[in-house]
């Protein structure tokens, strides 16, 4: 077998076979494939597709590049959950305890990322004490005994994965949903889940900019799910504006906890109740969504999802005070307003742009070495749809000392926001629900 | 500017400009744009094609990649003149003295090359004594001289097709047009003419299978010399079969040799007199091609092309007695018939198989490091509409000695004759002209 006949065939509109594949992605690992005959051959996936059948056949190579993940010593069905990332994004916070409180056994390997804030992990290393540095075998245990555990990932995960997405990031070959789909897949697969629920993004602060395009992406992912025999949902969302009020790591968390004791933000709590729906589902511990929506209403209602949330913190070192007492979380020595020079309704908010804020802020890395400042950040005090007077607060920053840059990003955080004169027509935040069974709009 | 951009513009559909090309161009050149984005660059292109424009400025960006030939020391429009590749193409042996002893300067420079019979300059070398190292100045003193030279390609020839060639030819990513055209164009214009024909091949033995796509290389290719202001017409011809009769370095010399005597094979001496026409034509020294054929007809009957060759060989240190005495040149051990094992008319041949055949008889190198036996090759003893009795000979093999090879090669040269039981429907050799007026099928 020859890496040029197979970009050939691809080139041409040819099906690979899975042995083909993993020739591949095999010595694309090994170095034996070289980057060029690589990124060729992502561009020819680029123009020509993949079908369902070898989008799971190159998933399922790429997953098994590296280590995989043995989850078996963990009892029930365990259900892992991903987002395509978005801004203001707290979901795994709240759903970790959601779902473990609802008895589905969450043991969730997450990431720190680059990008507008820090990922799950670094938001819950604001929490002062807590670790996510656990030995395979105590990650193992504390899932079978209080049912949810949250680490960083350790090991090699699906490398071959990694080094393709260094490669198309260079090639201008990012932007093709077979290649993302098995990215994702890829890794949630050889973190050994037995189910996967997806958080699908669309909107002006998402990567997919249509329903539409998060509609193929979400079907592709759901069908490598199906051929591989990982049950997967996917749930779309509006990322026109972002999720929730706060976008920090250290503010985030304060959200994340308001929202767990039933108090949070209303689109933020729905998504999460949605997507813990499905997760419950998936787990086996509710027949249908409706049934499920309303155990996980409950779990917020009487404390059982704030309670299993500082068992987590309590069992990874942390100091579970936090939950009552939030200024125990890092906190900004300034806050600054930032005004709305003209009265009207918010008509937009540049997702985006916020999320480039929070980062020149200094709650997000723009380089992998880069330190984040856990307390800064930014909430907004208005949503789309929201009446504003002029001179009133549109959003409040969090830093550390006010200066030039401070003053750039508040005049960012301004232009974000688009005012309008009459009132916004409403826009739903839930779009689409993607299942094996197919799409259906919401 | 960085290629990851100008990448991704070209797979969007965008026009890239000649700034843009040639940052591409010296970058992959230098080494700072790497093999991974180029190939993928080369897929998009693939893909989405490029314009006149697009074309013509990559040509020009490759051709300025390494040394370009000056020819202004010699008088006169230099043409020059280059194939697109055949079995048993001995063209530029003959058209050199054809249009020189109209009065068109050649100072030709060729290849080796890969394949079934040496190139040019392998085919001139088996005349005893014939050097084709010559300096610069001797080269350009010859041309002003004699208004002939010939010699091997020296210095260093648009360098970055050589890398980008090689590149595509492992990424699948050779059988682009304007990829191609700009191959071919970038290094005739470094190698310093004026004007350029084409000698453009279409049929089963030639790379483009169909004359559709034959033309639109030559279009391509002419459109290139428009834009750079090198005047280029192409000539495009049948290669379903061999070009006259001989395959292998003596035998085509003598083929030659031939045909400069006036008694070339038919199909060998038309494609040579309509070649040799739009030199001419191009070369100032005919008001249009009726009018150059008759002026190179007379040059073939009169003797003054077949003396232009003695000359030729005489300035470059060969012995010009190979005119008269061709048993001067490299003779086979000893011949083998392959003969026909059923009676008939012949109804097609095979042209790669053929030069296959002569390859592996020694006639052409398979590697770089390969030694060319310059007598040995195969003549063909019957063509296309050709009636064959059972029995009789197909062609004759050159062979230094009979052994399985050689019973494998007949093999091989038997079977790449069709026999079909009534005449076939005779083919015409010129399929179509293509000048920067237009495509003119004929």
């Amino acid at each position: 077998m020859r890496a040029v006949d197979l970009i050939h065939k691809k080139r041409d509109g040819g099906e690979l076979s899975a042995a083909e594949l993993n020739f591949l992605i095999q010595g694309y690992s090994k170095d034996e494939v070289p980057d060029y005959q690589m990124s060729a051959f992502a561009m020819a996936v680029f123009f020509r597709g993949m079908t369902a059948a070898e989008t799971a056949a190159l998933t399922l190579a790429i997953a098994e590049s590296g280590d995989q993940v043995d989850l078996t010593p963990i009892a029930g069905i365990k259900v892992d959950k991903h987002s395509t990332g978005g801004v203001g994004d707290k979901t795994t916070l709240i759903l970790a305890a959601l779902a473990a409180s609802a008895g589905v056994p969450v043991a969730k390997m997450s990431g720190r990322g680059l990008g507008h804030t820090g990922g799950t992990i670094d938001k819950l290393e604001s929490i002062p004490g807590f670790r996510t540095e656990l030995a395979r075998e105590a990650f193992i245990n504390q899932v079978n005994t209080i049912g949810l555990s949250v680490i960083g990932q350790s090991g090699d995960l699906a490398p071959a994965d990694k080094k393709l997405y260094g490669l198309r990031d260079v090639t201008a070959t990012v932007e093709s949903i077979p290649l993302i789909a098995s990215s994702v897949m890829s890794k949630k697969i050889a973190a050994g889940a037995d189910a996967i629920v997806l958080d699908v993004k669309a909107g002006s602060g998402a990567f997919m900019k249509t329903v539409e395009d998060a509609e193929a992406l979400a079907s592709a992912m759901v069908e490598i799910g199906t051929q591989v025999g990982r049950v997967t949902s996917a749930v779309i969302s509006d990322m026109d504006q972002p999720l929730g009020y706060a976008i920090g790591n250290a503010l985030e968390v304060m959200e994340a906890i308001e929202t767990l004791k039933g108090k949070g933000p209303h689109d933020l709590t729905e998504l999460c109740l949605t997507l813990g729906a499905h997760m419950i589902v998936l787990g086996g511990k509710a027949a249908d969504i409706a049934e499920a929506k309303q155990i996980l209403k409950q779990k917020l209602e009487n404390g059982e999802a704030l309670a299993k949330f500082a068992e987590l913190i309590s069992a990874q070192g942390g100091n579970p005070a936090v939950l009552e007492q939030t200024e125990l979380l890092p906190q900004a020595a300034l806050t600054v307003e930032v005004t709305a020079e003209e009265g009207g309704y918010v008509g937009s908010i540049q997702a985006e742009q916020l999320g480039l804020a929070a980062m020149l802020l200094g709650a997000g890395r723009a380089t992998k070495e880069a330190q984040i400042d856990y307390a800064v950040g930014l909430v907004l005090r208005k949503k789309v749809g929201d009446a504003v007077a002029a001179g009133e607060s549109l959003a409040t920053l969090h830093v550390s000392s006010n200066n030039a840059t401070v003053q750039e990003v508040a005049e960012r955080v301004r232009k974000a926001f688009g005012i309008v004169s009459s009132v916004p027509a409403p826009k739903p935040l839930l779009l689409s629900i993607v299942t094996a069974g197919g799409i259906q709009r919401v």
